[in-house]
């Protein structure tokens, strides 16, 4: 038997079926009128976000990374609860727009920007975190065409990287970012090309669950971009710390100690450089605003044993859930936290594989996992499925479609 | 500098820049309006399906794996060339219907089908592959709803798998089909039941470049299926005996040699089991008919040098090519054939990794790669992009949306 990861201590039962939001997963698929569906939980997004703001220092601005998930109903929830969005194409800033979010309160980084794209960012006054010299000047062509003065901070691609980090994105060669050493002639440059200047985008890795790491990521970032802002002569107005916090997803896996990570960034920022005093700070965070609201629900429709071993079929799969199928940025498969949402809390009973429908053995949800028997009807939940699920994986695959989706 | 994968021969260039089908890449953006595209040859796929006429016996029936590449125009294509057309769900019934094709063509195999796929499927006369007892029950009673007899296969799980394959579909506990022992029971079951009794399928892995390995498994499929013909007492009037072949992605991948296989498939149907000799059986391809027929074409939109490494930036990436991205079933990331598309054969100039415009380190077309110089401009080809690229990747991740597609 090969362990779960854990399911967040946010979710129970309603007459034995996983509720969320005090409204059982049956009713919910009943609402949305099928499976697979991802259910999104906005009381969840919202708690989330207060005990950011309570263990963070007040000064730090949050953002919000719309590729985790920009369902729109999802963005509508956290424009009133955060302060900015981080886009990364063209396609999520038509997605920022439809969902009334202020362009202006909108950064875009991402390394392979077209033409296309920052024309349009900066005529409805993006910040861009550009990622090149290249990238600078094209945005400083363009934006006379556009007859509006581009804003622009600059993405570092920093000498650290974020330890124990799922992805890095910084510490050696990048496509992310400019190497910190040609940063202060590209200030200077845009400053003198008549740019808006807005600071530094500095963003080291992601899904970190080490509040030492993070901390130590953080000070590092600080004073990265102290010594940017002297040299780069025009100060840091903005200054976006990157983010990194992770969720647990895999057995073992421990929360991050919000405290700790807030109270350290308090004492540091007590400390900082002169040249900082005046830098309105923010953290982008994706996966940690939405990544444990959602949960991905998909029926069986089929139970079935091959040489002693059972299978619980499920209309769902890697089609809506790449990463929890292993496929997705990991070396070695392990099981994300997953449950028989209609037995939901009942005890184990029995050893099965959770699969999707797709033709593949790729498509597994949980291989080997400990479950209570689950029959052909009952509903499987895939937790954590709140960020980097509906949009990161391959939906039209096998001719399969989006799921449904469905926030309360 | 890391190998790059094998450029398929069956492309040259025309004034340096990679053509297809006699047009040169460029004019095919052109025609196109657009990058990402990708552009599938239609003479590469016919000659791929003449190649394998001449090297099969004529017996030996064509099917093609939707699942492969359902581009309508491929299939069109196909529907004049192959015998037959396998689906994995309803939503590719769908397509082969739009595509013109005639239901009774198709047979659909996947193990995890709805109610309501199986009871259109059975409305219109597509073979049902199924892979459990309970799904062989569920088609029977809808059946009787839709008041036409189903037309059932049995899937089987087979006791052995194909070496070297890709993807393992059997030896062992698994999800597809049903294990060998059950599956006369089951025969006579379905018959019972008033199915119009269909035969086997039997499908023991994909992707494999080693025509002995081909060979054994063909030996050994025939094997089981005269065995569970005899012991079903229904015969067995079709046989799909799967499919496998592989096409050369990586690095000293060398081609199937076809025409070993094919002489050795007839030399064993010589011989075949008398319960056999009725039998119309068939392979059933996917990428072997449309992957090498495929090039994705992406534009590079930066070029920048970071800690002294050259990183090519394209408006494409992992979010049409997840599988050249390293990120679909593959333990070791190596490189696909890629080339620049616009100096195509020129000589190799400098060590480059070809990146996405995602903002993820795993968006990676290629690795440290032998490259002559490119610039901001140059279109990069990656090959082998017909079979499981526009559909099996998460074409919306990071709101991108799918790349443009082009039949030549």
């Amino acid at each position: 038997m090969k362990p779960l990861g854990p399911v967040p201590n946010t979710f129970s039962d309603k007459n034995g079926i996983l509720a969320i939001d005090d409204e059982d997963a049956e009713a919910l698929v009943a609402r949305a009128g099928r499976t697979p569906l991802f259910v999104y939980s906005r009381a969840l997004i919202r708690t989330r976000v207060a005990r950011l703001r309570a263990a963070l220092p007040a000064e730090i601005a949050l953002h919000y990374a719309v590729k985790a998930n920009p369902y729109k109903p999802v963005l509508e929830t956290l424009l009133e609860d955060v302060d900015g969005f981080d886009i990364a194409s063209g396609g999520e800033l038509d997605l920022v727009v439809a969902a009334g979010i202020d362009p202006r309160q909108v950064s875009f980084a991402g390394p392979g920007k077209r033409d296309d794209e920052l024309f349009k960012a900066i005529g409805l006054g993006v910040t861009l975190n550009v990622e090149s010299e290249n990238e600078a000047r094209r945005a400083l062509r363009l934006a006379e065409a556009a007859g509006r003065p581009p804003r622009i901070a600059i993405r570092v691609n920093p000498e650290f990287d974020l330890k124990g980090s799922g992805m890095k994105m910084g510490g050696g060669a990048k496509p992310f970012g400019l190497d910190a050493e040609r940063v202060p002639a590209l200030v200077r440059e845009v400053v003198a090309g008549g740019a808006e200047w807005r600071g530094f985008h500095i963003f080291a890795g992601s899904q970190a669950l080490s509040a030492e790491h993070i901390i130590e990521t953080q000070a590092q970032t600080l004073q990265l971009a102290a010594r940017l802002a002297e040299q780069g002569g025009a100060g840091c107005p903005h200054l976006n710390l990157g983010g990194g916090f992770g969720i647990p997803y895999f057995p073992g896996d421990e929360p991050l100690d919000l405290e700790r990570v807030g109270a350290a960034l308090a004492e540091r920022l007590a400390v900082r450089p002169a040249v900082l005093a005046e830098t309105r700070m923010c953290l982008e965070l994706g996966r940690y605003l939405v990544g444990e609201a959602g949960v991905y629900l998909t029926r069986i429709v089929d139970r079935k044993v091959s040489h002693g071993e059972v299978f619980l079929i499920t209309d769902g799969g890697m089609h809506h859930q790449l990463a929890a199928s292993g496929n997705f940025g990991t070396v070695v498969r392990r099981n994300y936290p997953v449950a028989i949402a209609s037995r939901f809390g009942a005890p184990v009973e029995e050893e099965a594989s959770v699969v999707g429908c797709l033709c593949t053995p790729l498509d597994r949800l949980a291989d080997k996992a400990g479950l209570p028997r689950a029959e052909v009807g009952d509903l499987v939940a895939v937790f954590c499925a709140g960020a980097y699920g509906a949009t990161a994986s391959p939906m039209q695959f096998l001719g399969q479609g989006p799921a449904a989706e469905l926030m309360v």
